[in-house]
């Protein structure tokens, strides 16, 4: 079995192989761009982490694995057009360095690519996959959309935006373990039980999102901390602390949360202040906890050895910051 | 076999079932409203008609047809924000009607759809006409990214724009009679004559269309008649009047495409006199002619009986206009 480091070269290596010098230049440009500002490798990596786990042959799961990366690069890059963004992972976004028609044609394209290394698999997995894929990116879109409604939306439930992240982020790591699962011929109790683990595993990992955004240190996070108070953005932490508070605490939330005017560094330890008497970060901590055990309990459920368990097993648990 | 007409409303009725009524209702309202604006619905009657007329069953193409009319229409949507288009098919667009952030993630969306409808077709075919669609739909974002950059280009050849329209338009015309014949199980040179039949009937389509927006009947082309003279677009007959031209021809041909503020009926008026002078409408009915005897040359090397060719003859042949 390869270790998820092996893996991470290997997607690295696969990426190379993507075309990005195609013509006409304008629409490539920003492709090679956008894959050149690197990242994690996450849902790839768990593409192979599954196939592997399943006694699959990886090799037939690196173009999928590919596909899902480009998909979610396709994501981020129209995202940004949306959310205005003119920062992603350190550089400009592609809508800022060129403009949103580049972003808008360039992200079409790479939805293209994805699909084309999709297909690039096992023939008896082929329809499955497809079926995982488009499910999971039309979700994606929907996910999407209620991020957008919400923006502008007074009152969001928990449970609202619970399903919001499910959509936007849960479903895509899901997909992407399911994808490695069906690859490797994984029985379909298995697949059913992967897609759940991942789906929680995927919650988990967006709620610690919103904490480290606040509580996290900007050298490992790799964001400025703070950025989703400057910006306004509804997380996790927000929605709790507007339903745990009421009085000044209250009022000054919504204040602070309802213009960009403010002095960035002000804002964010005035928020923080009201997030810290409120114990938000506690009760944040603790629905990472709930949703990474019960991925854990889907995880049980595979019908795999413990010892061929253990890679994937350490990988989310490093994801979910649990190194026991 | 059945008539165009027939495959027509078996295409209206299939459109019926793309799920448009899903959540959130401001991600699936403008797709129920692009499919609403209707349309002739050419690229899957020519899948159908492909089908049909190389023997196949055209219940399984029915699905592969629908996805590449979905795709069109997404391709619409996503030109339309790149243009700033405020009208398609006499009702407002949806980046005007909505905004560009809607018809960005509604055009995903309806990306999506495509893949989930090309996949539901013969499992024999599937991988070959995934294989047509994906390469389809990257040459149409490439022809998209030519146009956007030959608006602001100065000199453009007739090569150069032969080479977009065809990536533009004429491959995905060639990729539906292409996938149609795949479905039925044609044979591989089959396969690839109606593909180049398709290309060219699709060049033919393309500057036939540039024709009828200044020699059309407005009634009968249902756009207004110089749209393409009053928002400066550099088709054919603009690339060619301008290589034939020269004095104050030419010097007027240039001031009149470099701003939209002239009044519209004037200006259409005096380039449509300029291009009259110049004969550029017999030089693109020859060209447009050209084009269709080649793409008859291909068709003619089709291994089908010529009974069997004549309803997609018919149908080309009125698309070119040309009842003989």
């Amino acid at each position: 079995m390869y270790s998820s480091e092996q893996l991470l070269e290997r997607i690295k290596v696969a990426l190379l192989d993507v075309k990005i010098d195609g013509h006409p230049k304008e629409l490539y440009e920003p492709i090679a761009y956008t894959f050149a500002l690197g990242g994690k490798r996450i849902r790839p990596i768990m593409v192979l982490l599954a196939c592997d786990m399943f006694g699959g042959e990886v090799e037939m799961a690196v173009n999928p694995a590919v596909a899902i990366e480009i998909f979610h690069n396709f994501t981020l890059l129209h995202d940004d057009i949306m959310d205005h963004a003119p920062i992603r992972r350190g550089k400009e976004t592609v809508c800022k360095k060129w403009n949103a028609n580049v972003a808008i044609l360039s992200g079409d394209t790479m939805f293209d690519l994805a699909y084309k290394h999709l297909i690039r698999t096992n023939p008896k997995a082929l329809i499955n996959i497809l079926e995982i894929f488009t499910q999971a990116a039309i979700e994606v879109c929907e996910g999407q959309q209620y991020d957008m409604n919400y923006e502008t939306s007074k009152s969001i439930t928990i449970p609202e935006y619970i399903e919001m992240i499910r959509l936007k982020t849960a479903v895509l790591i899901a997909a992407s373990l399911k994808t490695g699962a069906v690859i490797a011929g994984a029985e379909k109790k298995d697949v059913q039980n992967i897609y759940m683990f991942g789906e929680n595993v995927g919650l988990a990992f967006q709620l610690q999102d919103d904490l480290l955004d606040i509580y996290g240190d900007q050298n490992i996070f790799g964001k400025k901390i703070g950025g989703d108070i400057i910006t306004n953005k509804k997380t996790y932490l927000y929605i709790k602390a507007l339903q745990e508070t009421k009085g000044t605490d209250l009022s000054d939330l919504i204040h602070y949360f309802s213009s960009t005017r403010f002095d960035p560094d002000e804002k964010v330890k005035a928020v923080t202040k009201i997030y810290d008497r409120l114990g938000v970060k506690e009760s944040t901590v603790a629905l990472i906890n709930e949703y990474y055990d019960k991925a854990l309990t889907y995880f049980s459920k595979l019908s795999v050895s413990n010892d061929k368990k253990f890679i994937l097993k350490k990988y989310t648990d490093q994801l979910i910051s649990r190194n026991c």
